[in-house]
């Protein structure tokens, strides 16, 4: 077991959260969320994504799709030392070589790549690149569950090469149980704490494990913990911040100001009609170890029919 | 890890859920659960408790509350030998000289004994009569994360010399960890395996672990898990049967029809007002290990002063 003190809190709901929204939080939304944060002691704050503008139209998203420097600064005015910085970038969806500054002319602390298991080389290329430029650099694997634990091993020797901070499971469908993240934390122990570099855990809640995927994680040795506030993301979302805080309050982490942020903001968020969380649809995604994409399109058409929504997902 | 062939799940939607509506179900519900019930595979359906109607009123509770054989007999007809009938009894609410006739005069199968640690005298001699007339009976430890483990010690050595089939490990506060479970379901076992009897596991979600907590303990070697469709239960309800399910779907275990029953049954009663499932509340609940009244009331008054709860909960 990992003391409090060894481990990060990332809050993600700006990231994740916006892949329900389009984004399109409020300034007011982020201010409140970067304060709550702070008071929280959450190690870091993830501002969206760096997508390429290029790639994306600008004008269907919010502006943290897209990420500049001058919007993370725009809410926080001067940085506060407390909390660290992150972005999320995704293989062959960010401009790397032009849209990433040196990290002494940005607020960003830590750039995190996500990245399939088959894109790992351009991964790393990333991973180079950014790294060169200042910046604290993850490799986030997504869709874990969907690779084979020697596909893992190749990854992870590769990247303990490099200068990852940490590495993380991503468990994307919400496909995984507590005895396969137990698994997984392990073997990525095995091989990133020799090398000086962490394990990740992100979560999602299809089958309403998220939250005690990511303690799992921790007992087994990851360091880098992901949540969102009211569990706010892709699907059924993720592990509920106030859930992971509640369970270490203390000297170091704080529950209140994360509840006043969810009683605020969030619960009027959901009820001002912005969907996420389990349903069932997403229990049958994860169930069947696949892409939430149907049960995503099935919850926005209140498409009920789960018995061909089973069959539709086990169909080999 | 027990195999599949050796657990036996129980849907305790009748009775758990009941507490939400005040036992208030139709019969076309009660009778649709029971086929789909059979059909799923599940191994009992409770339905419901026998309180003692000289103690409650008759006026103010459906009749799942005080369930008699002709209740039963009157939903399922003909007894069908694909499925065990169980109703659960509580200490001391329960005129069970009077209320509970010979096994050979009743439908029901087993008859589950709920206790605290601290009635455990008055429950073994429940046991005992119950047992002698003929029927399975089990012993449901209530509030076990109040409990430590010398006194489960204790209770358990008093149980393996009754008739008791298994001994349940329930977390009404839903207040334990996976880790807590697996330790719990270990000393359970330690004791009770020798003996010929089973571990049981009833779980509830207010930190969302009821699912991962079932699968936690069976993967322990509990093999009696019980179970409520889409989690209908006391506050933030109990695991998913659908979740539990489809996880253990295949030969034994087939979830369509459950999916069947949550599309026509579950999800129309929770539109329809009936509230029950994870909130702030009962997760502040749960954290600080506290019976579910304070957020039962704040969810029903709409309190969602979410700092207020903590602090009153926290308050030693």
């Amino acid at each position: 077991m990992n003391t409090v003190d060894s481990i990060k809190i990332l809050d993600a709901t700006l990231r994740d959260g916006g892949l329900v929204n389009d984004f399109y939080f409020t300034d007011d939304f982020a201010r409140a969320l970067y304060k709550a944060n702070i008071e929280a002691g959450v190690d870091y704050m993830e501002f969206g994504y760096r997508a390429d503008k290029k790639q994306f139209d600008v004008n269907k998203f919010g502006k943290w799709k897209f990420t500049t420097d001058e919007d993370i600064l725009g809410i926080i005015g001067k940085k506060d030392p407390r909390m660290k910085i992150s972005i999320m970038t995704d293989v062959g969806r960010t401009d790397y070589i032009n849209d990433i500054k040196p990290k002494k002319d940005s607020p960003v602390d830590l750039v995190r790549v996500a990245t399939y298991v088959h894109q790992i080389d351009d991964c790393i290329k990333m991973i180079n690149h950014i790294s060169s430029l200042g910046y604290e650099v993850t490799c986030n694997i997504m869709a874990i569950s969907t690779a084979t634990d020697q596909e893992l091993i190749e990854c992870l020797n590769k990247l303990v090469k490099t200068n990852v901070i940490g590495v993380y499971i991503v468990d994307s469908y919400g496909s995984l149980y507590p005895k396969q993240v137990r698994h997984l934390t392990k073997l990525f122990h095995d091989i990133l704490a020799p090398a000086g570099k962490m394990v990740g855990i992100h979560t999602h809640n299809n089958q309403q494990c998220a939250f005690a995927n990511t303690i799992e994680a921790k007992a087994c040795g990851a360091r880098l913990l992901d949540a969102t506030c009211h569990g706010m993301g892709r699907g059924a979302g993720n592990c509920f911040l106030e859930g992971l805080i509640g369970y270490l309050d203390g000297k170091k982490y704080h529950l209140n100001p994360v509840l006043d942020f969810v009683r605020k903001y969030m619960i009027p968020l959901k009820e001002s009609g912005v969907e996420w969380g389990y349903n069932t649809s997403y229990l049958l995604t994860g169930l069947t170890n696949q892409h939430p994409r149907t049960a995503i399109a099935a919850t926005k058409d209140k498409d009920d029919n789960f018995i061909e929504q089973y069959k539709f997902l086990s169909y080999k």
